[in-house]
């Protein structure tokens, strides 16, 4: 379920342009100094813009208020709309009016989930931001459908294809696992075939107790097997073999791979409990990781926050938004408490 | 270029839905016997349907008038209107009426492109019909977005995936061909990356010299870049190392692998070559491959069969037409000549 909150009566995508603009242009005309009001002045980002503190916070709320409440069927038309009035593309303006984590948060969010999908692995796909865990995380969680919408969007956006890039950035065991991961569109229907259930089943147990933790059947089993299937294999291996195949395959806490797979496992069979662990870890952690939170609170708000809110409250015994207030600040911490559901539409 | 001829007024699906249920229900009151007309009786498949001689080639004629000359898209309409008007599954009846390599031709052809080849596909996996070559053949042959088609209408038709099915259904080198080939979602732009050619033809020559014809990169190269890439890529080999691909893939004319390579390379470069080579092995074989011969001209007749056309008279010093109807005859030859041009629509 969505955490995200949507006005009773929105405005049109003509009102909710003009809003946004009012705001930048605010921050635009105080930011010359040119009138009575100049109380103080700071630089930013190294240019010679000159912003006003009073005016500041009150603008970032107007786009926050616009933006954030609005689901992405709506937020394609706002930018559809804002170019079609203003000439310019709001991405362009929020890039230059925001900056910092907040500046990501909102960009992000203002895509569309496959656009946003086709930007974060285009990045995992990189040197200086690679990670075979946002790849996985997009290819295991994503439905069948959505999935192929962000391979879509790949081509539009980058001319090239996801599995093109992805087995051209990646190497060894990870690249045999992430190429037919972002390359599968799984069938999505609760048909189980239980004879297949058990005889993968037995499959998955021999390779594992063998450590044959890259073999192929293994990788072909968890990259091209149906939600559903996967999910009746597992429990068949749990009922037969004593213990959840994650636990089997704990032997080794700091081998990678290992971890890999695990994680693989839990984004296929409860996605809420691995974007819960997530999270877990970036407010746990020395400092926070703005952008694996920026990430989760995002990409979840329109599909299973509420889900992800529950199991989290579970674990932790705190609610995510007090843990999400107590490590951010700001309009940050606000963009993504009003994602998770804060605060009136 | 399609080779498939349509006429220039097309009747509406609800009158070819009519002249179909016609020429069927001749046959249907015809086999009864019941008048005076009957001439001579003959059992058919088993069961006690009896027909007339003189009736069975007229009623064919019109259900290849009808059918044969209209493209997918109304074939679809004739198939939901019949559906609607007479409340009975075109197929199964089209299947009831006729037999033989007729039949086949019939039925591949009235089906729409997707659901055609994810039949084909998933015959192909198939122990008794088991085809490396025909997975390989409609995976590289086909568009991106057609073979995403082929993906969607094969969950719809087996509640599986096509990766799924091949994964399981193929093993060794060949399976580690196969499941990224059927998988891909290639870009399909122009632009080429001419650093990239290169550096790219270099791998494969390398691996080829030291005869790593299964090796990973060489995999990746071919079943994730566009066919444009691949193409600046394959040219860059042959400028640079003085073969061609596929010459130095010729090294052991027995090994079935090698053939296979230079076979993907074949359909992803120029397919029209690799069906005429098809077509020329299908009908100078000892006897002819009716389910090969079917197939190219079923899937290729709306697609490009005037290139092939053009290859085989090139090719072979004589017209693809006259070859087919050497090799076949009656209603079957009729069906094949119909859909690579003949005559009129």
């Amino acid at each position: 379920m969505a955490s995200l909150k949507i006005p009773a009566s929105v405005p049109s995508p003509a009102e909710d342009s003009e809003q946004l603009r009012k705001a930048f242009a605010v921050l635009f005309v105080r930011t010359r100094g040119s009138n009575g009001e100049f109380l103080m002045s700071i630089g930013r980002n190294g240019n010679d813009h000159h912003l006003i503190f009073a005016g500041w916070g009150t603008n970032e709320a107007l786009v926050i208020k616009v933006l954030v409440h609005r689901n992405a069927e709506q937020r394609k038309l706002i930018r559809e709309t804002y170019a079609a009035t203003f000439g310019k593309d709001l991405l362009k303006d929020l890039e230059r009016e925001v900056s910092g984590d907040f500046e990501r948060a909102l960009l992000l969010w203002t895509l569309c989930p496959a656009e946003r999908d086709a930007l974060l692995v285009n990045e995992a796909t990189k040197m200086l931001t690679a990670s075979n865990w946002i790849i996985m995380e997009i290819a295991c969680t994503r439905s069948s459908h959505d999935l192929f919408m962000v391979r879509q969007a790949y081509h539009s956006r980058y001319k090239r294809s996801i599995e093109e890039d992805v087995a051209y950035h990646t190497t060894g065991d990870f690249r045999k696992l992430l190429v037919p991961l972002v390359s599968s569109f799984r069938y999505e229907g609760d048909e189980v075939n239980m004879t297949l259930a058990k005889s993968e089943a037995k499959i998955l147990h021999e390779k594992i107790s063998d450590k044959a933790y890259n073999d192929e059947e293994l990788i072909r089993i968890l990259s091209t097997r149906s939600k559903s299937q996967l999910n009746a294999t597992l429990n068949h291996y749990n009922n037969q073999f004593g213990n959840s195949i994650n636990k089997d395959l704990k032997t080794d806490p700091t081998n990678e791979y290992l971890t890999f797979l695990r994680r693989i496992i839990k984004c296929l069979t409860c996605p809420e409990k691995y974007f819960e662990k997530v999270l877990r870890y970036v407010i746990k952690g020395l400092g926070t990781d703005e952008r694996a939170l920026t990430r989760v609170v995002t990409t979840r708000a329109e599909v299973d926050m509420e889900r992800i809110k529950e199991e989290y409250q579970r674990r932790n015994s705190v609610p995510l938004d007090r843990a999400i207030a107590g490590d951010t600040s700001g309009d940050y911490e606000k963009v993504l408490l009003a994602l998770i559901g804060h605060g009136d539409a």
